[in-house]
């Protein structure tokens, strides 16, 4: 556990949205305050966030902050990362990136740890490991049970996702927009160039040549580097819903080999690390972003054997289904400390 | 114009949502109020609802009510339709059906007018007309013209459905949750089993035996019906979101030609009556439930060539899109009205 480890942490980005789930998430397990450091821009030095009943101090971040540092989480933007992160790694502090700085890139691993945590072997100190986007993680702890199952050849995702994706600011926003319709007010909008209070829109990210916003060519590149496969083929529509923080994904799947039993598929989820199924068709229950808010597991639901892709031999090549996880937590926070935990189990920092 | 038709009209379920927006499209039309009955449970007996600067007094409905009318809107669910509709048939009512009662019949047509007018063909007074499910509607606008150009082989449809559908008792139920949540309670659930505010949930009509909700086995048996093609395969996945009036749609279709040009596209579904182009790639401007909320048209965005689906001759046959629609209005009432417009110029009342 990295709470006995005796390493020094840091969370960089400490008072954004995911940056105070890492502090949570490091106190959870037991890593002393005095082996965590906190940074965020110098606009917030000397804040003071909570470590559970304690507090640590914010500090503005610099070229020498990392210096003494083993372990650094950073969730505060790609341009910090890619600032911060290569300095302090050459001088062989371990970084944990979240943002979408480094995660193409062919030396960094792309790393969910339930799926490919072999893809950390080699690890040492002094090197960038990329935690993936959230709504992909959200999707591919949901699917990568039943790609072992069965082979994904194509999926078509449509998400469902929480405004924590844009941060704390969005989360506010939500709030305040809410309740400015509520009060017959026009909703102002600071964060988002459209109301997201009682609306639904379209990924708020720029629109490639092909039509993709990058949220969706993340899901595209990412999944195909963490399965290390670059024949999937996937087809994403990324939408943002007024949920606070956990994502959602309706998930059609065309499968390499045919599926007719429900049960097996639902055991090879159940049976998948960090995930749980909430699948109760007569009580018409499934998963739901405030269920899966505030807990670790990713929910998967909704299966159903799609018919309306049979193959020439009259055998069932369709599933369909729907999952739910915290975007905050699996989808960001708690994958780069799982990421941390894996380090420290193979004693690679 | 049914306005200057000097027949008369029942809206049956006026104090609904729909039959709200029913009574506001026939005044919309010049109706004039003395050719206008509004039926609904004895209980509502005597309230008075608008109608134009007008008012309209709710009548109890009982098997005399319809005798002298000469088109009946239904909207009060499908019991009431199945209690009162066929008797006013035979005696020479038209009934125009909102509810799923009489949808899958052989003797009933299932009607959107800018889709399938032509099987209205034969009318005659004293028959039923039936509007088809609001989501399959909606999705039905946006695809139909692309269905035309190239044909549609399959579709995976999920959407993003507003509680509207589930009429104003549940929009008065995201209304007071979203409060309580704000004020920081616990949403109490009286119309859905779980909360609608900032949440989004599997649609909540019961499940058959195959895994679909009733919401999805609609869209299948419906869009089969309308178009008059039962080889189309159908995925679908009907969610609701915390939104007041209007369904999303986010749409993968598999084309039977290939397509190679967006624009050609485009043009076909801004050609189409009744559907409005919003694909504004740059600016980021898409179809959203809030800008659909109260207009005729079903917006139409996010057009992409599907990479994901390349025929063996390298040609694409796949597209993605997104749709929003008015659920009260093309949704249910504005079709149910249009049915009516559709009879009157046909002289078929």
């Amino acid at each position: 556990m990295i709470g006995q480890s005796g390493l020094s942490f840091a969370v960089v980005g400490a008072t954004g949205a995911v940056g105070r789930e890492m502090l949570d998430l490091l106190h959870a397990r037991g890593v002393p305050r005095e082996s965590v450091s906190a940074f965020a821009s110098p606009r917030s030095a000397g804040l003071r966030l909570p470590y559970g009943v304690q507090e640590i101090v914010i500090e503005a971040l610099d070229t020498e902050s990392l210096a003494d540092i083993d372990i650094a989480l950073f969730s505060a933007g790609s341009s910090i990362s890619k600032q911060f992160a290569r300095t302090a790694a050459a001088r062989g502090t371990v970084i944990i990136d979240n943002s979408s700085a480094f995660r193409m890139d062919a030396d960094v691993p792309l790393i969910v740890p339930e799926i490919n945590a072999d893809a950390l072997a080699g690890g040492a100190p002094g090197r960038i490991i990329a935690v993936p986007n959230c709504s992909t993680i959200i999707t591919l702890m949901a699917v990568t049970p039943i790609h072992r199952l069965r082979g994904v050849e194509r999926m078509v995702v449509s998400t469902y996702q929480a405004v924590s994706g844009a941060g704390a600011a969005a989360i506010d926003e939500l709030r305040r927009q809410a309740r400015e319709v509520l009060d017959g007010l026009e909703p102002t909008c600071r964060v988002f160039a459209q109301p997201c209070a009682f609306n639904v829109f379209s990924h708020n990210t720029p629109i490639g040549a092909d039509g993709s916003n990058v949220e969706e060519s993340k899901m595209v590149n990412e999944t195909r580097k963490i399965w290390g496969d670059e024949s999937v083929r996937i087809a994403a529509t990324c939408i943002r819903v007024p949920v606070f923080r956990a994502h959602s994904a309706s998930i059609n799947l065309t499968l390499r080999r045919p599926v007719d039993d429900l049960d097996e598929v639902r055991h090879a989820i159940a049976e998948f690390p960090g995930v749980a199924v909430v699948d109760d068709r007569a009580g018409n229950r499934f998963p739901t972003p405030l269920e899966a808010s505030g807990r670790d597991e990713v929910l998967v639901g909704r299966l159903r054997l799609d018919t309306s892709q049979m193959d020439e031999r009259g055998r069932c090549r369709g599933l369909s289904l729907f999952a739910s996880g915290d975007q905050l937590r699996k989808g960001a926070a708690l994958n780069a400390v799982q990421i941390a935990d894996l380090l420290v189990s193979h004693a690679a920092v």
